[in-house]
Formats: structure tokens, C-alpha cells, sequence
């Protein structure tokens, strides 16, 4: 150990063993300063600086991915606990997501007709699963602003919106044309805006099985939805294919990354190239090539040619297989991370407008700092520093910004402070308001893929493991292991006060118009509910209301055969007073929030007597809420 | 604050505030003891005393229910974080748990051809949804034996088991005759053996239409499963309804509560009688009744009568709708809550033979302390005190059984020793152990409702609130709040060294029995993968192996409208290298363990070229492990 440590990272080995956490041995850490192994603090000395005590508040909301659990979580930061799962892309046996009508009119509403043709085939009206990777809030002036929560469907190629006034998904729409979102963003300045999806496969962009061969000519399309209205502004076609995505702090671009700039469909092919690249969309052109009608229209939606040669693009040489694209809080840079390669691109959104005018494209990079093996993902800290995953090394490296632009232009300087290792193979991280203006430089977390030893065995199939790191201290420090169930990829990390949701739903909410027009016809009031079943030829309409602890209707009486549909409006207007329906052996049920309104159909397949039972915790007489379906033979 | 506080309760003021715990201010709990309001622990004293640090390993597996989400959960204790999610009766759209050919086999065998008509009305294969509730390790010898965990599903009348060596859902039955399995409980002695079963709702025997309004004739039914193969043994019909269950240490008996002696249908007729009842099966006399051929057969089950006036049971009468059921360590009593009745009556176990010799049915009650409003669940630390949950006061009591007796006795005693209040209404309880012979002290759950405020707001739908509780000292301490989705009833905790899952998959399982036969006839080794699609008509079956970065198949081609099932053999020998497939705008992905086989059939119904990737992280190379599927057109 020389002074040269103390001069490349700031820190010595002094400071370290005499400062506020001398009780951890933190040699590991300074080791690694100087290229070797880097070791963690001490569990004992790191234990318990995240607890939240009971009666006490987290200070963050955390949206997090589920990845193929399709659904959105979200967390409690630092505490980590799970406070809420919201169904987007699966089915939810707990809230009937994708069983009720109301779910399933927001599923459908945005599926292309190709796709309900698809589904019929066997019977159903939606997919059974989703792959959401990337949950991003809505922007407004460069940071969170509250009102909504964007989220992506790798699987089945879908964008959704969660309202965080209810927390529920409120639209998804499919994206045609391309095929299976990933990188997802929403625009941070003026405000979002869009939200732009990648479609990260290459597949023919009319892709109707006539022209599967000509695997040149396979396109990935880069998406612009309108965050408002979650309908798409326009689509461009690129070279390669698209990764992750992120844009600016000026409005004036987005940033997609290739991994497969060899358009190749094996895995050789796709290695192949030394250099991929990131390819810039610059939407004042974009949106003027709209205006003047420069697109072909398929499947409804306006394309734009964006490949190589376009004036509406510009594509980055980056080594080797790039993969997450960040923008630092200051607005001034982006980091692009090589996964392949050992380098983290920094790129200075500013420099980019000359490259659109015809400079060299790589001119627009000021630094490419070598940071370790399998860089992924790069987080901040809102002051002048740096966090990158390093998959293979399973570290996450902390450096300076400034000090690898300075190295870039030929000083000595080191710009790696320190290395933490993480447990293991991280991938996404983030920081508390990392990605916006207004990063503070309080948590970071790392996503690990794997927890191997981690936690005591649950069988083959392991949970991933997240860590809670530290950052308010020169040296990171890891704080908590959070096991998690399969696969968050992405989280975002937001300050409370921004976050506002309601707790009782409003009557006027449009998730059950539907349901409210119906009952209009049938001359009912939903929150009356109706004595009788109202029959119309085999269709059965029947209205409830719930008040713990009783059904309006403790027995209805159908006939086998007939399409039944039950309204439940929940007219207990009390904080976290949910109800259920389950009616028993039909596989029916859903949620039922306070003075919200659910609806399911079915088939009253089967006679006999058949209770519907309340399955959501009301009442001390709750087991007692129940009634029967009387099904009388056909 | 009086002297007779310590002489009734054992602790003194002073005691409390100059003992170990000195820094927290407990007047609360002792003003509790006093019969005022309840404090808990200051949140500042509490915290943190259940960290794991990072690194270190969770001392017990907690098996969780998760209610109407279907699926079990695994919980390291005393982190109470989440490990693992096991898709039981639920969908999963991360494992493809209901979709993949393994999964609906085993959701499918123990199945109703009545209901496999039920779902084919709607052209589905399984239910959605389910609603599971009590989770139950096997026992051997009076303590748990770490093979099996039972649970049930009271919305669609199942039982499940999963197999602890793979964590999986390994059998699964419905019980014919009953509606809505409830209460569940393995045997405890010799063996598991039984596992005991209630069918909450009273439904006809013969539940076809025709005897809709013959209500007196409605039956709750009991059912015995035999734990080892998951048949039905025998059933039961019983008067009233069957709410929890337990069984005693000597392999006698098992005893379910009734809130519904009244067998009404509606609120008021539930609540009318001031007694209600347990009813106790007789194992041995039920046996020889069997053996007897004492029985009529329906729906292939041997269904026995035991209503009131047989033989086989007897009915304790029991204030006010008794709900939890709960067999102290000590083998001697079981404690029965009263929930509308402020009391818990306990039980002797060895006083029940007289019952059946034609003792008075009451004068097996030894017990029957006033504990506070809305008992629910009792819990035991093993050395002698009792823990009940009082839903309507939202408390902890923490009471002496021997001191419960004497005052019974007549003699002058306060059995309560503390009060500790919860946040909010709890449901079940649990002790570490505290359902064996083996109950150690250490930690209890309360399983509470509502969190209302406890959390950041997260809209209308609000998480449960679990509650760790150090039952190590006098006077029990939250130190934990721990928020879920819905909605866990129950919990067990189990001492980790009971426990020992495998992490790699035997490649003779038979989950996949069905997969080798079919490679087996189609002259393939399903570890080897085929070049090619196998045609068989219109059915086409795709064999490939994956090692990661790579499926042994790039890509195949099939025909519009071909019946296409993709077998998958993960070749990894590698702990927590799973493999995964999703078929992009197919709705189509199921997880491959280690050295496992899974496999997904589905009709190529879009024309196209549509990619399949691996969707569990696995590699650097992760996101370019993928091919594609050539759908020629029709």
C-alpha cells in the first residue's frame, strides 16, 4: 500500500481504520483501489443501518420489476420490504387480474386484432404471462413527478401504465411492428411525453411469414408512445438491434444501445463485431419528417426509416455489445457500459449536434474508462460520481467522473474510488432519484442475478438478491441482502413526498364504466345493488353490493348453461377495507376496493348449491360473509 | 400501579425497568397487565433485534400461506424476508406454473372429470385462482420431518402437497363431496400419515341441483388424505360446519371447530345459538367402521355419517362461534378460541374417552379463561404459557395455562401476563416450533389484517401487516413489522436443520415422466436434443437442451396451425443456473431448473418469425440465448 493510493482515490488506509466505521476492516476495499480483490464491510458493523422500526415510515417508494413474474412491485427503501404487488402482464389469482372484466378491458383495449385472433384459437382473451423489465416514473422538469409509473413487456412486446393515485394499471397497449419491448424510458424534460420502447428483437417488418429468410432485412423498431394518451406517436426503423434506452435532459434526444449491430441470429454472429454502437434518435427531426408525411403507415402506425444513411439518426461506434445507456444527473453526460468490453462510454449529450452536422461520431465521447469485467449499468450519486455493475467481477465500482474525462485527455489520474463486492453477478443498479435532477446520493441498490450460498436453501430454483448499499460515505457499504422472487432487472427509487396515492376509490373512476352503463340500462344504481338477477335470453346480470360483513344478496338462483355476471360494488367507504368475491369450485374471483366497483363472467357450468364467499379480510364475522349461487339443472 | 400486578403477573415494574431491556419505556404492557390500554416496546428499543447481516443465514424457514394469491411462500426467520414463491393453485407467469404440461399433469390428476368438463365449457385445463390458508409440515413423531408441506384451497375445494426436497407443488387433489376446504392439519403421531381436512360450507351430499332447498340436509364433510400417496382414505359427515382443525400427540383424535352448529345460510342464523360447538373424530373407531365397510361410497370416496348421535364423534359445546384449534406442545390440552366468546376453552385430551364412553361432553373442559374480545389462534412457547390473538382488541395476550386451570379450579389467580397490542386485528399466530412437541420460545408471528397507516401509502389496496415478536423475555416485544400482499392466514416455523432441499434436480423425477416417454417413442435422449421438429401429423414436438449462453437449437420451422410442444432439458450441473423460455406474442414461458425438463404445448397460430429467449439470467451472454420459431403460413 503507497501514497499513490491516498493521491489516485482520496482515501488512505489511515482515514479508513480511524474514521466513523473503524470498526469494519475495510483493507479489502483500499485493495482493491490498488487492483486487487475487494472484500465488503464486515456483516456485524453493517448490520441493521437500513431497519425501519415498527410504527416508523420508509423515505422512499420503490418501483420494481418483477421481470417474468410480470407483475409491478413496489417496495418500502431502505426497509426493502414488499408493500404491494400490482398485477400488469400475469394473471393475479389474489385480485382476479386478468380474470374480471374491468382487468380485462385495460389488457384488450390496446391488443391488435391479430393477437385476440390468436388468443381465440385456445380460448382465451389474454396472455397468461408477461417479462416486465424496466419500471420508470413519469417526468416533469427532470424529475419524478408523481402521477404515473411506465413499465415494459419483453414477452409479448406491450407497454403499460400503473396510476399511482390507485396504484393499478390503468392502460396497456401492444406495440405492433416490433418485436418484444425492452429498454424503456420516459422523456424527462419538459415533461413525459413520451415514453420510448426498444424492440429488441430483428424480425421482418411485415412479418407475416412471407419474407422469414431474408434475415437482412429484418428491422428492430424504436417506439415513441404518448405518455398521456398511450397511443403511439411514431415508430423508426433502425440498423442492428436496440438494448437499453435513455435520453436527455434537454428534449432534444434519445439514446438506444445495440448489442447486435451484426444483425446476426446466432450467438457468434451477434459477438462477432469489435465495435456495436448506440444509435441517437433526434426528435426535432423526427417529429418534422411526421409533420411532412416522411412514413409508411403499418398496422395503423406511422414508420420512419432510421436506418444508417437517415438524417434522423446517428449511430455511435461503441465496443463491443453495449449495454445499459445512463444519464448523469447533471444533464451533461450519458455513460454507456460495454458489457463485453471492460469500458464504460462516457458521452456528452451537447457534442452529439455536431455529429448530427457530420463530425467524426466518436467525437462526441469524452471518456472510456476501464472499470472491470461485464460492465452493465451505471447509477449516481448527484455529485460528480459514478456506480457501474461489473457483471463478471461481481463489483460494483464507484468512480469519478470528472477524473476519467481528465485521464481520456491524457492526465494521470485514477478514476476508480473504490470496488464492493457484490453477491453475485450484479445487474441493474440504481440510486435514490438517481436517474433524475435530483439524485441525492442516499442508497444504491445492486440487482444480483444469482444468490447461490446467500440465503438457507430453497431448492433448485434460488431467489436473486439485492443489496442495499450505502453511499452516503467515501467507501460504499453494503447494509441488507434482500432475496427476491424471479427476476427484477429494474427498480427506480423515489422520495415519498412525491408519491400521493388515494385510498378510497373515487365512484366517478372510468375502470367500471362498463360496468355502470350496464347497470343503467338494466335501470340498477351499482351501489343499491338490485334484489334479483336480471335476465336477458341466457345472459344473467346480477348486482351486489358489499358491507362487512354481508353480500347484499345472500342467494341468487340461475339456471346451468346460463352467462352469468356479478357486480360487486364495495360501498364501505373506510381505509383498507377491501372485499373479495370467490364464489366457490367456478374459479371465480377478484378484488373489490372501498367504494370501488369489480365485475367477472362465467359459464354456470355446473348445478347444485355453490357459495361465494368474501376472501379478502373484513370483519370479525368475515367467514360468515357468504351466500349461494343456486344453479338449477339445465 | 399496585403490588398486585407482580403477584398476578409475575413481572414488576421495577423488574421490567432495571432489567435488560432497561432502555425501553414498558409501562405500556404493564398497565396492560393492569386491565388499561397497551404499549409496545418504543420503536427505538425495538429495532433491528431480528437483522440477519448480510452474509449470514436466517435461523428458521418459515412455510406461509398467501390466501387468495394461491401460491405458498418461503420466509427466512427471523428477517422475515421473502425467499421463494411456489405456485400452487394460482397461475405463475414466471415458472409458466398452469401452463406447462408437467404443471397442468399434476393440477389435472386428482381432478373431478366433472370439473375438467366444468373448465372445458371455457376451454381451460385448470382453475385461475385459488385461495390457500394453512400451510402444515408432515410430522414424525411429534415434530416436523422436513418432507412435505399440505396446504388448502378453500376456493376450489383442494388439497396440495409440495415436496420440500425441490420445493415444489408435487400433488395435488380435490376433495369430491365437500365444498370449500378449509381448516388442514397433518397428523402429528405416529406419523403423517393423515392429513386432516374440513369442508367449511354446507353443501347437499349429492350436489346436483335436484336438493337445492333442503337445507337441514346439507353436510359439512371431514376428509382424511392419506399424506403419502394423496388419495382419500375416508370422509366424514358431520353435523354443523367445520371451521380449523387440530390433532392430539397420541394419534387419537382430530377435532374441528363449528361457528355454524346452526347449519343456517345466512348472517343471523350463523350467530343464533350462544353455544356452538367442537365435534371430535374418533381415528380408531372410524378405522374399524372403514374395516366394517360402514360407509357409502360416493364420487369413488367412502363417506361414513358422523353426525350427531354416531359413535364416531363426539360435540363439545363451546360459546359463541369457536374459530382456531390449537394442540399445546405439551400434548395435554388444546385450546379452542371463542371469537364472539371472550374465552379460549382448553381442552384435556385425555378427558375426551369419557366423552365417548357418554361423560358429559363438557367435562373434558379443564379451562376456559376470559381473555380479552375476538379470540382467534393460540400459539405455545413450550414452557407452559399460551399466546391468543384478539382480533377485536388487536392484542397479544400472553396467559399461563396452569394458572388458566387453577382458576378454573376456583382458585384465586390471574392467568393473563401480558398485553401487547398489534397493528391491526390480528388473524392467526405462530411460535417458532410451536405446533410440535418441539416448541423452543424464540419468536412469535401475529398475522394482523389491516396496516391502514403502519406503511408508506400505497393506494386503496393496502398490504397485510405481519408482526415479529420476541417471546425470549417476560414480557413479549415487537421488533419487527413486516407488510404482504394478500392476504397470509397462517404460517409455520420451522428449525432450518429440519430442512434440506437439494439445489440441483435428480434427472429421474418423476415430474417428468411424461416428457422421457414421449422422447423415449420418439427415439430421442431428452439431455441430447434433436436437430429437427418431429412431425406426427399436425403435432410437432421440438426437443432441445439449453447450456448456457445457448439453446442446442438456433431455430426450427413449423406450419401455421401445428399443435407444437417445446421440450426443454437444462444440461447445467450448476447450483442456481436455471434456465427459462419465452415465445415472444405467444403468451408462452416456463422456468428449467438445473438438470430438470419442462415442456409447453401450444398452437402455432401466427404466421411469422417469432424469437424464444432464455428469461432467466444465466450468463453474460444472457440476452443473446435466444432463437427463433419460423411459422410458415397456412
Amino acid at each position: 500500500m503507497s501514497d499513490d493510493i491516498k493521491t489516485k482515490s482520496g482515501i488512505s488506509r489511515r482515514d479508513v481504520l480511524t474514521g466513523p466505521g473503524k470498526g469494519a476492516i475495510l483493507a479489502g476495499t483500499i485493495a482493491a483501489v490498488g487492483g486487487g480483490a475487494a472484500l465488503m464491510a464486515s456483516p456485524a458493523a453493517a448490520a441493521a443501518k437500513n431497519e425501519v422500526a415498527p410504527g416508523e415510515l420508509d423515505d422512499y417508494y420503490g418501483f420494481w420489476s418483477s421481470g417474468q413474474a410480470g407483475e409491478l412491485r413496489i417496495l418500502g427503501i431502505p426497509s426493502m420490504r414488499e408493500l404491494m404487488r400490482i398485477p400488469v402482464f400475469n394473471r393475479c389469482s389474489a385480485t382476479g387480474w386478468g380474470s374480471t372484466n374491468e382487468s380485462i378491458k385495460i389488457m384488450r383495449d390496446g391488443m391488435m386484432q391479430e393477437t385476440k385472433d390468436f388468443l381465440a384459437l385456445t380460448g382465451d382473451e389474454v396472455y397468461d404471462n408477461g417479462d416486465l423489465h424496466h419500471p420508470h416514473m413519469s417526468f416533469t422538469d427532470g424529475t419524478y413527478d408523481g402521477r404515473y409509473v411506465f413499465v415494459n413487456d419483453k414477452a409479448n412486446t406491450r407497454v403499460a401504465r400503473v396510476d399511482c393515485k390507485f396504484m393499478k394499471c390503468d392502460k396497456m397497449i401492444e406495440i405492433p411492428n416490433a418485436s418484444s419491448i425492452h429498454g424503456l424510458r420516459p422523456q424527462k424534460f419538459p415533461r413525459t411525453g413520451y415514453v420510448f420502447a426498444n424492440g429488441e428483437h430483428r424480425v421482418p417488418l411485415i412479418n407475416d411469414g412471407t419474407n422469414m429468410d431474408d434475415v437482412e432485412n429484418y428491422v428492430s423498431i424504436f417506439t415513441a408512445v404518448d405518455g398521456d394518451s398511450m397511443e403511439i406517436s411514431w415508430q423508426i426503423m433502425v440498423t442492428g438491434n436496440l438494448d437499453n434506452v435513455d435520453c436527455d435532459y434537454q428534449g432534444k434526444y434519445a439514446m438506444s444501445s445495440s448489442y447486435n449491430s451484426e444483425g446476426a441470429t446466432d450467438l457468434a454472429g451477434m459477438m462477432e463485431a469489435e465495435m456495436d454502437h448506440v444509435v441517437v434518435f433526434n426528435i426535432a427531426r423526427i417529429e418534422a419528417a411526421v409533420a411532412a408525411g416522411k412514413y409508411e403507415v403499418h398496422n395503423g402506425v406511422k414508420v420512419l426509416d432510421g436506418r444508417k444513411g437517415s438524417d434522423l439518426t446517428v449511430y455511435i461506434p461503441i465496443p463491443n455489445s453495449p449495454h445499459g445507456v445512463n444519464t448523469a444527473p447533471d444533464g451533461k453526460y450519458v455513460m454507456v457500459n460495454g458489457k463485453l468490453s471492460p469500458t464504460v462510454s462516457v458521452i456528452q449529450w451537447d457534442k452529439i449536434e455536431a455529429v448530427f452536422q457530420g463530425a467524426e461520431p466518436r467525437s462526441c465521447i469524452v471518456a472510456e474508462p476501464e472499470l472491470g469485467l461485464g460492465p452493465l449499468h451505471t447509477a449516481f450519486d448527484g455529485q460528480g460520481h459514478a456506480f457501474t455493475t461489473l457483471f463478471l467481477d461481481s463489483q460494483m465500482v464507484k468512480w469519478d467522473i470528472d477524473k476519467a474525462i481528465r485521464l481520456y485527455n491524457g492526465e494521470d489520474v485514477d478514476p476508480i474510488m473504490a470496488k464492493t463486492d457484490v453477491m453475485y453477478q450484479p445487474g441493474h443498479n440504481h440510486t435514490s432519484m438517481g436517474e433524475t435532477k435530483e439524485a441525492d446520493g442516499k442508497w444504491l441498490i445492486s440487482l444480483n442475478k444469482f444468490s447461490k450460498d446467500r440465503y438457507i436453501n430453497v431448492g433448485p430454483l434460488k431467489p436473486e438478491s439485492e443489496q442495499l448499499i450505502d453511499i452516503t460515505k467515501d467507501v460504499p457499504e453494503v447494509v441488507h441482502d434482500s432475496p427476491t422472487f424471479a427476476e427484477p432487472h429494474d427498480c427506480v427509487i423515489v422520495r415519498r413526498d412525491i408519491v400521493n396515492p388515494d385510498s378510497i376509490w373515487k365512484r366517478d373512476n372510468p375502470m367500471w364504466d362498463d360496468a355502470r352503463k350496464q347497470a343503467e340500462a338494466d335501470g340498477v344504481v351499482l351501489e343499491d345493488g338490485h334484489d334479483e338477477v336480471i335476465r336477458d335470453g341466457n345472459k344473467v346480470r346480477v348486482y351486489m353490493y358489499s358491507s362487512a360483513p354481508v353480500f347484499s344478496m345472500d342467494q341468487f338462483t340461475v339456471k346451468q348453461g346460463d352467462e352469468v355476471t356479478v357486480y360487486v360494488t364495495n360501498i364501505d367507504d373506510v381505509d383498507d377495507l377491501t372485499h373479495g368475491f370467490s364464489l366457490g369450485n367456478y374459479g371465480v374471483c377478484m378484488e373489490v376496493g372501498p367504494q370501488a366497483t369489480a365485475s367477472i363472467t362465467f359459464i354456470a357450468g355446473r348445478p347444485g348449491v355453490h357459495w361465494y364467499y368474501c376472501q379478502w379480510f373484513c370483519h370479525a364475522l368475515h367467514m360468515e360473509m357468504r351466500g349461494r349461487m343456486l344453479v338449477e339443472p339445465a
